[in-house]
């Protein structure tokens, strides 16, 4: 019998973190949520986020017999990652925490810039993990990579000037504080799409870590510590079941990009509210 | 004793259309409404849509004692326009309808083009609307247009070039179908910040018409008809209650630059959900 796991995000941004999980993990179950009848989470308060994500990670749980819950969402992560592991009774794991380690280990000069959503940084989610890890964190809003990802403008000439002006931006305010920044933080799990865009814009010898990847990667460290699961052969036939509280029609469409593979049918299901 | 407006958006676009109202109608009370705990609506189902709609014109008629609801959002006008009137008792106007009226009184080839968001485009509701009129509409969907205004680039290069871009597309799928468009309608709420750039991208001698305006102008003229407001000099001293369901501090910052005032104090409201 193979173990599920269960991937939540507020929207589809998070099979990014299910893509990671798959080259990894092959031979596991999953099920993802995507809550996309209250997306964005950013723009909500800390105790509404609390309730619509709890609500998720018990319909993955109770519904779904998830056995594991990896929150593929960093506005979930950064707000909610206490009132989810209190909802459910299986082990908890977001994507903040392993960004901040995975820069822990790549970064020299201890100084490192992360890129995210609004409401991301206004948590300060991520200088609390890198603070915890004994690193400084920069932390810079970037509102319009989600829209430029959700467009599907992810090689655009307009996409790489909007990156080029948030980079900037960052790095004069980290000059001005004195920051010696060898590392950046992709917080919000849209960028991996905009990877090789970053990249491309980044200082020569910056670090770029991704935090869906790091999450995955943390994810099969606290599985096979647990479960150990069985040392099968990759497999094409991953077994994948995506749910949407709405519009799947658009989910189904772009969610492919995202997991880059086609994400099948999906099932609306009715959280409520 | 001066009666009361309401005026509801899923967020705070709608404020461009309670700007172009008290322009028009000075001496009126306003009671708007953002519903940001549920934004954007864009991304969700018709039902879903309609319920959230009729809840807060419920609020606005029952608990703000709005006597005339006017719906200055587009995703909501183009699906929920009757969910609405069913729900209130008091006459109701939304933002779509009046566009396609102005740009009919505009246009003179009877060929319009439509920007919209993506919602308002998949809902075909100017098409059917600018059709009830006469006009053929050619819409088209422009998503990055909302972001980059609450961005604050209502005057950035990046913008100018997005919206040229759009353009050139929707001039392109016009020569290929055989349209001779004259008229451009400004199919949401965010748009009219974006109007210096837009008409100077566009073709010379293209009418631009903005819904916001549109909408304001039939709202007055309605409102004329039925109650006849005294005719006292403009005041400074407009009365303006602003609720929204989350996030305050968002609409308080960045609402005054849809409102071309400050939007003063927010009251934080819950509608359940």
């Amino acid at each position: 019998m193979t173990p599920t796991i269960g991937v939540f995000d507020s929207g589809f941004g998070g099979l990014t973190v299910l893509r990671a999980l798959i080259h990894r993990l092959p031979q596991a179950q999953y099920a993802f949520l995507g809550d996309t009848a209250r997306l964005p989470y950013g723009s909500k308060s800390r105790r509404t986020i609390a309730r619509y994500a709890a609500q998720s990670a018990r319909f993955l749980v109770r519904e779904q017999g998830a056995e594991f819950l990896v929150i593929a969402c960093n506005t979930a992560s950064a707000l909610a990652l206490d009132a989810i592991q209190d909802a459910v009774e299986v082990p908890v794991l977001g994507v903040v925490e392993p960004g901040a380690a995975a820069a822990r280990a790549a970064s020299r000069t201890g100084d490192v810039l992360v890129m995210a959503t609004d409401a991301t940084v206004q948590s300060h989610a991520y200088a609390a993990a890198c603070s915890a890890q004994g690193l400084r964190a920069l932390e810079k809003a970037c509102p319009l990579l989600v829209p430029l990802v959700e467009e599907g403008w992810t090689a655009h000439p307009v996409t790489a000037e909007v990156i080029r002006i948030y980079l900037d931006e960052v790095q004069a305010d980290a000059a001005a504080k004195g920051f010696d920044a060898d590392t950046l933080v992709l917080g919000c799990t849209h960028y991996p799409l905009l990877r090789p865009l970053i990249e491309a814009e980044a200082p020569r010898g910056m670090n770029v870590i991704d935090s869906a990847e790091a999450a995955a990667e943390a994810a099969v460290r606290l599985f096979n510590g647990r479960a150990a699961p069985a040392a099968s052969e990759p497999t094409a036939e991953t077994w994948i079941r995506c749910f949407a509280t709405d519009s799947v029609e658009k989910f189904e469409r772009i969610g492919s990009r995202f997991l880059d593979r086609p994400v099948g049918k999906v099932d609306l299901i009715d959280l409520g509210g």
